[in-house]
């Protein structure tokens, strides 16, 4: 899989080879931060490496906002098949080890590949469209903790997120401090700005825009695939920064030699390329989903109520690793600034890498070596100490 | 009007009061650049000040990609009604001093306010849709020749725009280099980016994609509206920068104490805001006209054909002021700085000034004192050293 046009590296380490997408069902009610319960819910979840005897080596990945809990490997026998989202992170020998780890990833509540989000059957038969309730990062994280509690996990060595990935880990850092151990956020900000809220509500405002979307009702009938894939293109072009389209693209028409002067069809590179993502992207995803998670990021600011952002972390235990990248303008470098400037006033461990790197938001995902050295070099320290006798510092 | 949020310091000179809007229609065929021809058009244009018996003090101001020949004034007596779109700017005493230049302005060749375009009655009685002629920067540029022509006007003392504005100014400066005395070229880029072109096109899918759009004929039905609104939003983001969404709107909350958890209806204020922009657009706008103009600025390349920019320009006998502002992202200073690098190398007078401004691109209209001073100053300062007898330099 190429993220951004840029192919990754492939890493010459292992494979987790072919696995298989579990499913855990809960019946215990999940409270919902909007006020709201969901009575009984499931979560999908993927799982890569093998539990130590001690439950010490658990790293939970959190998956950004058109993720899923297939991270890494593959489903079936098929060279075909394209790998899991982060397959060149999660693997033996890579920056998520799984011959030293195990890695756990589930899809998010609201969401559509498995776990229960508004696509998914309602207790009345019918689906829930919009009467599903709100979902915030607190609930995603908050569902997760019931999956590990299911699973018998009661620590985690490191939980890990780029973009809505990273605002999961760091409300896990908060929310169940002695469970954290490590986190790990990435491409992330701390709290939402008014331009995050802006491009996700445009995205939206394209997904009610088209008929079809009938007000969220839709799963019997055509689904609003038109407004959705206007919504993943304005995504899209938020995590590319500007020099890697120009890069990959410039002024290049696509299939002419000269302008062909037409509406609807594609002229340029660029515009054939946002297209393919749209259509792309509106095969595999949900339009409510796409407006519940969206929403989520939104909600998200680790220091509402609380009178600094300092004050809100000061409960958190875990050491910090945030990573940020020079071209990321919708997460930018002064957003996880904010974050490390807050955790360094409270006297928290935290360390801070600012990659420099071309491709935008979406550097996390394409920068392989770089992150593999960043983060994995990380993980391998913090974990040689914890197992050494030694204490860390 | 207030632009960006930013109320635009009244300024205290004087006004051009009332204006009529005037149209001129032409027999004298346009030969586009697509390759096809208009055989008949119509400009609607507005002038302000007075035309001196030499006909030396002429301004043309090109406008911007939603803008019309309305610059200043008002078209009635009624205390409610808002000025022209840069009232602020022309008027006696001001940036563009109508007591001493005549000022020009008449709305592109393709737009949707008085000159021919896609809404327009085609020769068959019917509107032209999509059957209207793609129209370039090039095309809008040879329409405002012919109306000078009718308006017997042979010299330009000035031309000047913002953004797409711009790209018509700098194209008046190669085009007709006998007749433009000085080119002011304001936030603006000699070639449009990759990313330039992505935001546009995004803006046009949400109009394809809304069903009203109909292939673009929908001017006997429902316009798309939905479609419009939503590619308003795409590009008003695109002129304001994070610092003044930030600024303005923050994570403030619209009509509610606490989050409401609701879709469609705003949340947060910034998401009120960009509603509000996209009805009030709608209510003055073709969505075929916003995509001929779009196309338009995507196809914007002065360079293009000729081995380097500074080629491309050799032609160019006019001075330039080049201004961009420290946080457009659309429009980039290091996109300005292009042209200034090209001019510079082919020896032709250029004067650049990096304004340091937060409203990011529509920093050009919010920034009134600042441009006043840069742009009216500059005039003033040619002005004068063109009427005295002393050689400028």
């Amino acid at each position: 899989m190429t993220f951004n046009g840029a192919k990754p590296r492939r890493n010459q380490n292992g494979s987790v080879g072919v696995v298989k997408r579990q499913t855990a069902h809960f019946t215990k009610p999940l409270r919902l931060r909007c006020g709201r319960t969901l009575e009984r819910y499931t979560l999908a979840y993927e799982t890569y490496g093998t539990l130590n005897e001690g439950g010490s080596n658990v790293i939970l990945i959190c998956h950004a906002l058109t993720g899923d809990s297939h991270v890494a490997g593959y489903y079936t026998d098929d060279p075909a098949e394209k790998p899991g989202w982060w397959d060149e992170a999660v693997g033996p020998g890579k920056m998520f080890d799984t011959s030293r780890f195990f890695v756990i990833c589930s899809n998010v509540i609201g969401g559509c590949q498995g776990s229960t989000g508004p696509s998914s059957t309602a207790p009345d038969g019918r689906p829930y469209g919009l009467r599903f309730p709100a979902v915030t990062v607190q609930d995603m994280v908050r569902a997760q903790r019931h999956l590990l509690d299911h699973l018998g996990i009661d620590a985690l060595f490191a939980v890990a997120g780029g973009s809505l990935g990273g605002m999961q880990a760091l409300q896990w850092a908060v929310e169940y401090p002695e469970m954290v151990g490590h986190c790990l956020f990435l491409a992330s900000t701390p709290r939402s700005s008014a331009q995050n809220v802006a491009f996700n509500e445009i995205g939206r405002q394209a997904i009610y825009a088209d008929p079809r979307w009938n007000d969220g009702d839709y799963y019997d009938a055509d689904p609003p695939q038109g407004g959705l894939a206007v919504a993943r293109m304005v995504g899209h072009i938020t995590y590319m920064s500007e020099h890697s389209l120009e890069q990959k693209f410039g002024r290049r028409l696509q299939n002419h030699d000269a302008l062909p002067y037409q509406f609807v069809d594609p002229e340029y590179a660029v515009e054939s390329y946002l297209k393919y993502q749209g259509e792309k992207f509106i095969k595999r995803f949900d339009a409510n989903s796409y407006l519940y998670i969206t929403k989520a990021c939104d909600y998200f600011d680790i220091g509402e109520g609380a009178p600094t952002l300092a004050d809100a972390l000061r409960v958190a235990k875990a050491r910090f690793l945030v990573v940020s990248f020079s071209s990321d303008w919708l997460y930018t470098p002064e957003q996880a600034l904010d974050l490390v400037t807050a955790l360094e006033a409270i006297g928290l461990d935290v360390r801070y890498h600012l990659i420099h790197a071309d491709f935008g938001h979406d550097s996390f995902l394409v920068e392989v070596d770089l992150m593999t050295n960043v983060v994995g070099g990380y993980l391998n320290q913090m974990w040689t100490k914890t197992t050494s006798n030694y204490p860390v510092e």
